[in-house]
Order: structure tokens, then C-alpha cells, then sequence
């Protein structure tokens, strides 16, 4: 039996709580999940989101839920900057995490929860579902198969248009205090896949840009944005191939892109998490006159899509990796291997987002480590 | 609080599972779901699926469910020749039922329980996911708001390839008993979404067919294939619409294909539930000169995409149909108006499909009533 | 040197204009090509073209034409109400000659025309140029080989929507002298790609749709519609197969659109002209796990792509197939062996599509022979 | 009358002649075009070439063509190396000239070009055949309008497969006298289009890798190649605009591939290369519930596709856009405006490349003037 706290109950919190709610009746291999305690910034709030995800208890005071002795694991779904705290907090409490990514606003913080990661000896998991999917995890084995060779060159787009409309008024996404812009928001999710698949990058040339340099404020006056809804990267992994990263919250049409291109000595691999359900594949093993990209739809034999639904071609949802990241987690937690981004990795992913930042300020390469 | 029933553990039973555990995280505005009762055809299936589904009961006897005072709700995901018994005698137990496709193997008996669900007062409903998804729901608005003006013709496809391997032996599907083959597999869901954007069809002429004559039995002898894979349909709605229904469950390279092929005086709507998670509407209205099909993702906007995410483009898989579907369900229970195929349009389903069947027999044009 | 003829200068005529000032300089492996004679309905026009076009004479009445002692082979691009004398004539005059599709608007002329060039001796072959493309042509090879295994079951669908728009006027292709409609000007394009690739229908059931009753004419009126936009077709092959055929020349969205599906018991192929420099197949052969449809672009090692571009992938156009058609027709004058339709098989492409017609007349399934 | 001289026939020699064969069949509005006279390395092939293509002389030295004085126009289309020699000879004999691009090996030899050109007051035109596809010139009128607003992120690929084979010997591409590799080969083409839709860039930063470090010879010893089949440039153009360009010839898959994205204010575009016949448009005025890309197919309304075809959807080839662009430089040399790249921009284009070149050698941003 696993005792469950929640904290927050935003995007993020509804997702893992579908996830808590979902995951024994998915895997079947996993203990019984008892939904524990629900934190909320306040206290009626809590408990109607407790009634609805069906956790026992409720609170106003995240404290709560990481002192109640039968939570056994913590979700952290506040925004980033309350992440260090409550982080480190439910570490020293004993409590397992599965905080959303990014780890903290600043480097030295998710230095600071690395540490108390290791300190308390418990499971500090971070919330990279992308790298769940069937055809990630897919293509991952084929990678390490070699179908398509050796890789010599890599590229990855993330694009979304959520800040694209040039009419929207200025809000704290266009501060400096909340980060650089797109290497925050998006860049540590291409940054998990390519981790994920590839390993960690060792260099990077980062440019950046602001599609609107002002914005209208509330009361009509015009605010200077400060920043950067686009970034472009060239890097070298450690392993030596090279490649790009780009990133923009304001291209407008993209909703949920993350188009990968993996190019090998013999073929090449593209996904687009838009159309996550299914991944192209293309290797040089074919017969020269029928060589083509091959449309591979998911399927039970892709892990773990059979867990989910028997039929292959049928689809699972951006919740479902929640559910599978979940299954991890609690494998994880029970001393299995796990498939999953713990604070050591994540504050690596931070490290190579800083260190764009840097290459950018500084408009030179620069080293990760 | 609704008691909740489940009969079946299969793909569909789990689907249900998960449906029911979900649906108030998801929706929050349904009463608490008491997952009462699980019945599975021995004792021991069922304890361990009540265990990891989250039921509180577990019977090797399904009358058990259905006679558990505490149960409000059954879910019936057996194999359709159980249908009738299972859900006559829950709904003469005063249980609602939810109750998966198609009804039963037999007109009469789908007959039978049409007449015990309107005897009881009590709601009815069938599995009929797929016209749950926020793209087909956003697809009917549009259609209602003639946004592609008058329909004039349609197309629609249902195609997989479970039966496609001509190696795989002859088993229960192949025999006549098991009714007339891809029209009761497949062309009952295209109907259910013929019927839920368009009415209900008026005259059908059928062509069926058969990819491989025989199949080897497990002793090595080969045996007479009695069922039809390939089904090809002209039809003539009750509009006035003429279109065509095809059905192929022996389409290699087919997974989970339904495509629909809307043609108005305005313009053209187009989906694939390989690819559910967008459509295609081209419109006229457009100035000529970028006139195109739009490939539109799914997003908040399209109901109820909204409360399983809150951002665009991030994908709803096939589980969440049934969430949806489940969610139709208790507001149906609850008096409120609902998106829900009931026994007396499901009834009207396998008059169709009977209808096809019978004009293939007699090689003419049938009136399906 | 072949001394060639031209007769008519439309969409079909500048074709055929285009074919012959190109198909050596593609080719190399044929004579000279010598544009001598080009007919029009009057001088001036005549004149006017030979001189675009680089013929060496003009005339406004087309017998001029075949009479020319210097033209060897005469294309016949006028409408079809004129083929049969024009086609007959030449042929009479000893001329070979290349006719647009249809061969006539009723059945006895197209016989007539078959009798007449039989009895000349003389090349009488028909401008189906679909069958020329690169990806059609490996198509056929694949199937020869069997890398779908046995086919048993087809699918093909011609759609366009330049009679979409309900307001515009009445015109004659809505007047039943003008032929049955959707069946004369799309499915013997259909038929023309089933007849290379799979051999001739056997049976036919047919249904015809009406998008819009009436028409408005220039004087304000409304007008009956006698013709039908659309015809979908269940037909068995006479190699056994059973498939269906669509064509809709009112459906909007879709400009060239031939989609072929064709499916085998070891894989399947798509096709689709609207994107005609590339095709999809699907094999079983392929590892489970990657199983896909292969999107193969088409390349030098399609026959003949690489005649026009020696690189993979960089596309052929429309009036690039009629080029490779008239290769093929001058390989026949030659007495070499071609790929085209020639007569004998126009004949039978017509006697289906009147068949199909008789078919709707009858409400009922009919033998094309 | 304008008299053509060809120098190469390889396969952009080839490309010419059918440009000069059809390019008064198809536009109709320019003087009769007479092929005078053909160049190859040596008199045999000459006059087998010029057989084929259609020419009346033919000669074993390049410099017979550019003296004979029926040559208005001559087209180069040898390898890199011989165009300033070719060039320069032919604009001081008084020639107008359409050379195939880049324009030469070394800048130097470019800025010769050039200055020859201007000598001589003739026309001296490139062969950046890409921008003249109805989409891109679609795509410009459309950028022009405004119609996704205010340009603020552009990226392009250049993709091809034909170095990607690991096992192929080391060849002349892979020395250093060759050039840079993708840059050279590549990266002029995306330029190309960049300078016609968006003007010309003023700051790149490139980085450039090998896949394969060493290769075979045929003598089977290790031989280190020399050249870089990828770049990955950031890159601000002179408008203020930031992007991407990424040139690839050694990615397996991708056969001629070069993929815009351009985001604006109120929308954004996309095309790919490899399905020249349509191109994607983004806007947001369109209904919210309803934006997604279209989809849209080239047709008489995107000039000059109603040159070639009078039906849309029914596509151009690769060797269509070199017959507009003979069009174009035909009207170039009749005083007319031309959408052309003539020495100019080619030279702008080139010092581009030099540029990123530069970039990658000293590990900086660079200033291309």
C-alpha cells in the first residue's frame, strides 16, 4: 500500500492525480495506491479537489500533506519557484517526490534539492513525461540495436503558440524573473528526450529572440518584454554528434511540436509529439526502389502501450504518460529499474539550460560542464 | 454516490475500469463512484481484477453483481452472446446498464432487450466510444452550423488487419455462428457515426467478400472460412444522402482506421481515427486562392478536450473516449440531456447491419425498414 | 524522322504539344520529331498555335491535317463528340493516331473506332496517361512479384470539385446528351489504372448521386440537372476480385485526387495522384515491431524518372507523364513493346463504364460482357 | 527569334534544353527560340547530344559556341570549376548568359563574374531554379500582403541522402578543393529562396561536422575526408529577422528535401521541397475553433502553374521550373521585369556562404559584409 500527498492541483496536479487514480488498474504489478492528502493554497479549495481526485484529506498548508505519516510519496505540481522548498521539506520529512519539471528557478536551488535528494536517500523523480511514450521508448531500443547505425547528426524543434498573439498583455512569462523564456519552458523537454536517447550535451551556441519587444500593460502603456520567446542552439553531445535545438512559444500553429531528426549511418528516425502515436523510420536495409520514411503506428508490442489498450493503432493520450511515468515512479520507489529523470539528471538538463543562457549572454560557445 | 457493477475483464472491461476511476478527476462535476461489485467467469479472476481495477466485491458468478443491492450501475464488456441474458436481467433488477457493442448476435434478442430496458425505465446504454471524441463531437457542431452547407455525400471506411494472416488458423470468428464477419465486427461504429452526424439510413445494397476461402485447422486440415472480412456498402440515408460504407478487418496495414469523407455544398470534413486527435475541414468561405484542407488539432475549444488538458494539441487517447462516454452515461442517469447511443438507436445499428447482410444474401437493394 | 499532326489546342492539345517538343530530347532513343501539321477550328487560331507550338503548318479545318502526306501519326485532342470521325478518318488516311479519352461519347462510335483501326493496321492509341506515371509503373512490377502477396481486395476513388460550386450557371456537362456525368469524365480514369494493374471488371452494381437537382440558367431560371456528380461503384474483377470504384467530380477539396488502395494477403499499396511523386506500401515481410507503411518518393530507379531528372525525389509533373506516353506510343509505331491503351482495351474501359450506367438504370448488378 | 548555345549536358545540361524546347509551347508570349548550337568535351558526344536535344550544331570546344554568331544566349551548365572562364568568355563575346549556379569555386572568381557581367551589359542569370515554383511565388505575394503579419522567426532545411552511405568511396567531394561540402552543394539553394522571400542576411554563426571521417579509396586504404556534409548556421537577417538554415547531404531519407518554416505575427507558412505542389498556410484570422494549417494545392491561380495546366492540384515537375525560369530570363533580356537571381544577388549568396564559412573557422558570429 502507497500512500499518496498531492501538491497543487493545476494542469499538472489533475495529471497526476489521473495518474495515482489510474495506475494500478493499467500495470496490475503495483501495490494498492491510496490517495492520502491534497495541499492546496487553501483550504476550500483543497478539500473540493480532494473530494473530486478522491483524496481522504485536505489542506490549506502544503505542510500537511508532507508531515502526514501516511503519505508516503509527495507530487509537487506548484509552480517552479515553490518547488525548492517543498522539495527539500518532504525529503527531510522521509517522503519520496515526483516534482514537476523544471527542478527550481535558479541553479543553485536545484543544486540545493540534488542535495537533499541524496542526503535523505529517497526517490526524487521529476515529471519528463515525454520520454514515456511507446515510440520514444521504442525508438530508444532501436537505437540501441543500431538499425539505423551509428548516429552522426541530431536535430529537435519544440514549438507551441501559446505566446504568439502579439495583442496579449504583458505578464510575468515577459519578466526576467521568470527565466530566460523558451529555454525554460521548453528547452528541458527536448533536452530529457535527448538525454533520454543520446546522452548529455558537453557544448552549446545559443541565439535568442523576441518575436515582440514590447507589450501593451493592463493600463494601456507599453512594457519592454525582457524575455526571449525563441532560442536556437547549435551543441555537440558528449558522445561527439552533432546537432540543433530550437525552441519557440511563438510560432503560431505549432501546439504541441516536438519534432525530433536522428540521422544514422544507416537510416533515420524522425517523431513529432503531435502526432505522438506513431513514429517514421527509415534504414538503408530496405531494397533500394522501396526505401521509404515507414509510418509505424504504436502498438502493444511498443512498451507499454499493451498495458493500455490490446489493439495496436488505437492511441494513447498525453495523460497516459503521466500513468506510465507514475508506474515508474513506483517501481522506482520499490528498488526496480526505472525509466525515469531523477534530480541528478535533472540538474543536468538545468546545467546545459544555463549554460545556453550563458553562451547567449556571452555570444560564444561555451562548455556545460 | 453511484454504486458501480462490472461484468468482464477484458479489453473492454478494463477500458470500463478505467472510465470509472477516472471520470470524477476528470469531470468533477459527477457524484462520487463507488466501485462496488467485479464479476468474472471464475472467483479467483475475479478477486484479482477487483484488486487491481479498485472493486470492493468480487464474484465468480455474474448474478451477483447485478443482484448487489449496493450497485446502481452494471457494466457488461462480456462477448456478445452474453449480452442479452446479462443485461435483461440487470435492468430487471432495477440497474442501469452500460452495456458494450453490438447488442447481441441476434436481431430478436437485441429486440428482447430493447423492450426489457424500456419495461425497467432504466438507462440503457452501449459502448459506442468513438463518437466521443472532442473532434467528431466538434465535427456534428460544425455540421449543425452548415459550415460545409448541405451534405450531399459521404464516405466512410473502417478497416484493420487482425484477419489479415492468411497463416493464422481458423478459429471462432470463421464460423457462420459467429455471425456475418466485418458487418458485425466493424460497420456497426462507422454506423454509430453515421447516426450521430447524419441520422439514420434508409436503403442499402451489400457486397461482401471473402480474402481467403479456407484456413488450416489446428490438425493441419483445411477448413471452409463462413465469414465475410470485407464488407462494401452503397447506402442511401434517411436525408437523402447517398454514400458508401466499407468495412475490412483483413486490411493489412489498417490498425484502427475509421475514415469519414463529408462532402457539402460549402466545403469538406475529413477524419481518421488513426489520427483522432485532428480533422480536416476545407471551406469554401476561404478565399480562393488558399483554399486547403485545414488540418485542425483537438484542443480545449473542442469539447471536452478541455478537462482531460488544458493546453492544445497535446493528443486524448482511446481510453479517454471511454471516459467521456462514462461521462455521458451519469448524466444520462441523472436526468440531464446526453451524447449517448442507447438501446433504441443501437437497435436501429443492427437493423442496418442486418439489412446489409440481407441484401447481400439476395443481391438487391434493401429498405432497412 | 516522324512527321507528326496535331488536331485541337486545349488543355489537351498544348499536352500533346508540349509531349512531342520534348519526348527526344527525355528520351534520345527515338527519331526526330518533326511538328508539321496542326488543325484548329479556324485559321487564325490555327496560326497562331502551330506558331507557339513550333508546327510547320496550319490549318482551320482539321482534314488538312490528316490528308498531309508529311504527317505520320496525328493527335486528336478535340472534345469527344468528334473523335469518332476524326479518329476514323486519319486512320483511313493511313495515319497513325493518338486520341484523347474517352474513345466516343456512345458506345457504337467506339466500336466503329475499334473496326476502323483494326482494319488499318495502324497504331490507334489513348491518351490514359495516369498509367505512365513512375510510381504506377513500379506499382505494376511490385505486384508482378507478388510483394503483397495475392490481392483481394481494391479500392479506388476519383475525385475533383470543379462542378462543386452550386451557384454557377447550368452548362451542357449538366445536360444528359453530355453522358451520364461523373462516370464518362472520371471513372474511365480509374478504370485505366485497374485494367494495367489488375486486368478487366467482370460485374458491376452502381449507384449515381445528384449533389444538386437544379441549376440556375443565365436567364434566372431554374434548369433540372440530367446528369450525376457522383458514382460509386461495387465491382468484381474478373481475376476474382472484389473492390469498389468512386468518382465525384463535385467534392470539394479535392482537385486530382486518384486514391488507390490495394490490399494482399502479405502487405498492401496506397496511391494517391494528388501527391503522384510518391506511393506507400506496407509488407509484412518487414519486423513486426516496424511494421509501417513506407512513404517511397519516387526516383531514377522508378522507370522512367531518371530519363528526366537523375536525382531522387525532385519530381515529375503532370505533362511529364504524357511525355513518357508518347515515348511509349512511338515505341509501338516502331513495333517495339508499350505500355499504353490502345483501343481494343479503351473499347472494354468503356463497354465497363456503360455497363455501370445500365447497372444504376437497373437497380441492379450487371455483367460488363 | 533568339538563338541558344548550351555548353555541358549533363543533368542540368538536359534541364536547359528542354526549358529552350518548351518554353514558347507553354507560355506562348515569347519569340521563336532556335537551338543553334552545342558544346561537350568532346565533337562525338556533341553531336550526339545536340541530335537528341534538338540543336543544329555541335562542337567539342565550349569556345565555338560563344563565338557562333546565331548565339544569343548561352547556357552553362558544366561543372563549378569551368564557369569563370565559360562566363567571362561569353559575356565579352557579347552573350547573354544563364549559368547554372554557385557561380564559381572561390569568391574572387565570382566577383570576376560579376564585373564581367556588368561590362558587358548583358543579362547573366543563375540557375536558382527553386524560387520559381507557384508555391514560392505564392508564398511571396502572400508575405507581401501581410497575410501572417510581421515576419519574426524563419528556418530552412536542405536535406539530401546521396553522401550518406558510409561504404562509398572517397571521391572528389571529399577533398578540400571541392569546397566546403553542404555549404556549397546546399546551402546557395535555401539562400536562394531566403533573398527572394525575406531579403538578404547580415550575421551568421555556423557550425559544420563530418559523418564519416575517413573513407575508403579504391585501393582500399583509409582516406580522411576533407569536406563537412552538414551545416547548422544561426543566422539574422537584414530585416532584424533571426532563423536557421541547416544543410544535410548526407541524410539518409531525404532525397530533396528543403523545408521552409516562417512564423509571423498573425500566422505562419510551411513548405517542403519534396512536395513542391502544395504548400501550408497558418492564419489566425481564421475562427479559433477552426485554425489549423491548410493544406494547399497548387493551381492555375498560383503563377505561372496555369501556364502548364489549366486544372489545379495536377502538379509540376522539377523541370517545370526551369522552364519558367527560361521564361523569366527570356522577359529579362526583352527589358522586361524578371523574377530572377542574376550575378549580383549571386554574388551576395556566395559571400554569404563564405561567410559561415569563415564563422565555422574562427568559432564566431560573423558579419557577412
Amino acid at each position: 500500500m502507497l500512500g499518496v500527498g498531492l501538491i497543487g492541483t493545476g494542469f499538472m496536479g489533475k495529471c497526476h492525480a489521473l495518474a495515482w487514480n489510474s495506475v494500478r488498474a493499467v500495470f496490475g504489478d503495483v501495490p494498492a495506491v491510496r490517495l492520502v492528502h491534497l495541499g492546496e493554497a487553501n483550504t476550500e479549495l483543497a478539500v473540493r479537489r480532494a473530494n473530486e481526485f478522491g483524496f481522504q484529506k485536505a489542506s490549506g498548508d502544503w505542510r500537511a500533506v508532507i508531515d502526514d505519516p501516511q503519505v508516503d510519496v509527495v507530487s509537487i505540481t506548484t509552480p517552479n519557484q515553490f518547488h525548492p522548498e517543498m522539495a527539500i521539506a518532504a525529503l527531510k520529512a522521509g517522503k519520496h517526490i515526483w516534482c514537476e519539471k523544471p527542478m527550481a528557478p535558479t541553479f543553485s536551488d536545484a543544486e540545493a534539492m540534488l542535495a537533499a535528494a541524496k542526503k535523505s536517500g529517497k526517490v526524487a523523480a521529476l515529471g519528463y513525461n515525454y520520454i514515456q511514450g511507446p515510440a520514444i521508448r521504442h525508438i530508444r531500443k532501436l537505437l540501441a540495436e543500431k538499425i539505423i547505425g551509428d548516429i552522426n547528426h541530431l536535430r529537435i524543434e519544440m514549438d507551441e503558440d501559446f505566446m504568439a498573439d502579439p495583442d496579449a498583455l504583458f505578464n510575468w512569462k515577459h519578466e526576467a524573473t521568470s527565466g530566460y523564456g523558451a529555454l525554460d519552458d521548453f528547452a528541458v523537454h527536448p533536452l530529457s528526450l535527448l538525454f533520454t536517447l543520446f546522452g548529455r550535451v558537453s557544448r552549446v551556441m545559443c541565439d535568442m529572440s523576441k518575436p515582440y519587444a514590447t507589450r501593451k500593460t493592463a493600463n494601456g502603456t507599453d512594457r519592454a518584454v525582457e524575455t526571449y520567446d525563441s532560442a536556437s542552439v547549435l551543441m555537440h553531445m558528449e558522445n561527439g554528434v552533432a546537432g540543433t535545438l530550437q525552441a519557440n512559444r511563438s510560432a503560431w500553429g505549432r501546439k504541441g511540436r516536438i519534432a525530433l531528426q536522428v540521422f544514422g549511418s544507416k537510416g533515420s528516425i524522425l517523431f513529432d509529439q503531435e502526432r505522438a502515436n506513431e513514429f517514421q523510420l527509415y534504414v538503408t536495409a530496405d531494397r533500394a526502389t522501396e526505401q521509404g520514411y515507414r509510418t509505424i503506428l504504436t502498438a502493444p508490442h511498443h512498451e507499454p502501450y499493451g498495458q493500455f489498450i490490446p489493439a495496436p493503432g488505437h492511441g494513447l493520450g498525453f495523460n497516459d504518460l503521466k500513468i506510465i511515468e507514475c508506474h515508474e515512479l513506483i517501481k522506482r520507489i520499490n528498488g526496480q529499474p526505472a525509466h525515469l529523470i531523477e534530480f541528478a539528471d535533472g540538474l543536468e538538463i538545468e546545467r546545459t539550460v544555463h549554460a545556453m543562457a550563458r553562451s547567449y549572454q556571452e555570444q560564444r560557445w561555451v562548455d556545460v560542464r
